[in-house]
């Protein structure tokens, strides 16, 4: 069950005037929302700094014409099937997949998980976006 | 057609085998293959400065019990479809959803895309993970 | 004159028992201040983006031992003269000064400030420092 | 004493066609130097992950008029004067002082000196530059 509590926050007018047209930008219809999105992406970061079992994607794009390079991928993702929920592949053009696995676990692991898969020969770029399992930012 | 060429890198006896240690445990068992993912990840983020057409991922958590919110996400994903080729949905438990889309597109939209649905109120956390066509990285 | 405001935020309670945990961690006394400090970060990062006239610091570690570097460093910093306000040296060790030089200017032109000193031959590592005049976070 | 090694690395033709326009823009005249400074900076990066001792420099911006801030920040820098190697002050305005410190001691230990500078109220913004000693860095 949500609870909502209400606080007040002191802050220099220009700054404010600043702040508001910058989210404004940004696409932002609402001030607390910006605010509660600072505050999440904070403590997201502090969570994988802290090693706390969290959520992340590896975004990673190969050229599947790569000799055995598909299966090398599959396997690997076996060996690391506990730390991964699922995965989608798209077909970029002829020659270029990307792959998205949405992978849970300790910071750490799901690190390791990241780095196997980028270090790959034929796996031409890769990127870890760490995210949350939403439990701890209500 | 790919045509491959070698080049000598000279370099302080002591740095490589610094080198050497580090990309071992990054899970790497070949050290030009190392040098290559340096250089394309360097590439990929100039790529994403100076706003060309290429590829990213944008991962957003949510709690699927907002209201109107799967709507709202659902809509603007529609305004966006010029952008997004694929779309995943995981549920992460209970309360939370994981999606991460696939988007490709000049970087400066592919960032509205993404900042458009991370300033949605509901949406806990989000991020955008830029990655490439893979063609300018042979 | 500053003038201060004062608004309200909503916020699940949860999550603000976990940012207030978060921030004592840090160091901070005082959830405001966070807060604005979180809302000024955010902030000197668009001034980059936006390639307004910002303040950065440039640091670079080299070995002054290699020849003619030093001759090359000061040249290139009177080449840039109309950005750099100041300078800082510091011995490290038998072989290895830093240098950090306090730049102001437009984004993108510190930024080429700082692209040529350590493209420079004997300068081993640089980090730019993206800071702000203040003058736009009262 | 140093001693150059030199390797080989293949690559495919047109990515190197493409790394060698880039890193010309980014004012390189030799492509060793910029596979070098790749490394380098991927080492640094392993050194602050890892807790060894290293050195960073602490970049601030505050309004000295606030109240008892220029005693705050400097007993502040006594405390951690084991950390401290040397500092530089400049008068970015009226109302603004910029300093820069350069410390030196494990990665959490500096960390942990700047979350505590850039937490004081008056602070507007700060950021740490992470760098070496140089000495892991032939």
């Amino acid at each position: 069950m949500k609870r909502l509590v209400r606080f007040g926050v002191s802050l220099d007018q220009k700054l404010l005037q600043t702040f508001d047209r910058h989210i404004e930008r940004r696409r932002y219809t609402n001030r607390s929302e910006a605010l509660r999105d600072l505050i999440r992406d904070n403590l997201v970061t502090a969570e994988w700094q802290d090693d706390r079992v969290t959520v992340g994607t590896i975004t990673f794009v190969y050229d599947h014409h790569v000799r055995d390079l598909t299966n090398k991928l599959t396997n690997m993702q076996h060996d690391f099937q506990e730390f991964i929920l699922t995965g989608m592949h798209v077909h970029l053009d002829h020659d270029h997949c990307l792959e998205v696995l949405v992978v849970k676990g300790k910071g750490s692991d799901i690190k390791q998980v990241a780095d196997s898969i980028m270090s790959v020969k034929g796996v031409k770029h890769g990127r870890l976006a760490m995210t949350t399992t939403g439990k701890e930012l209500k």
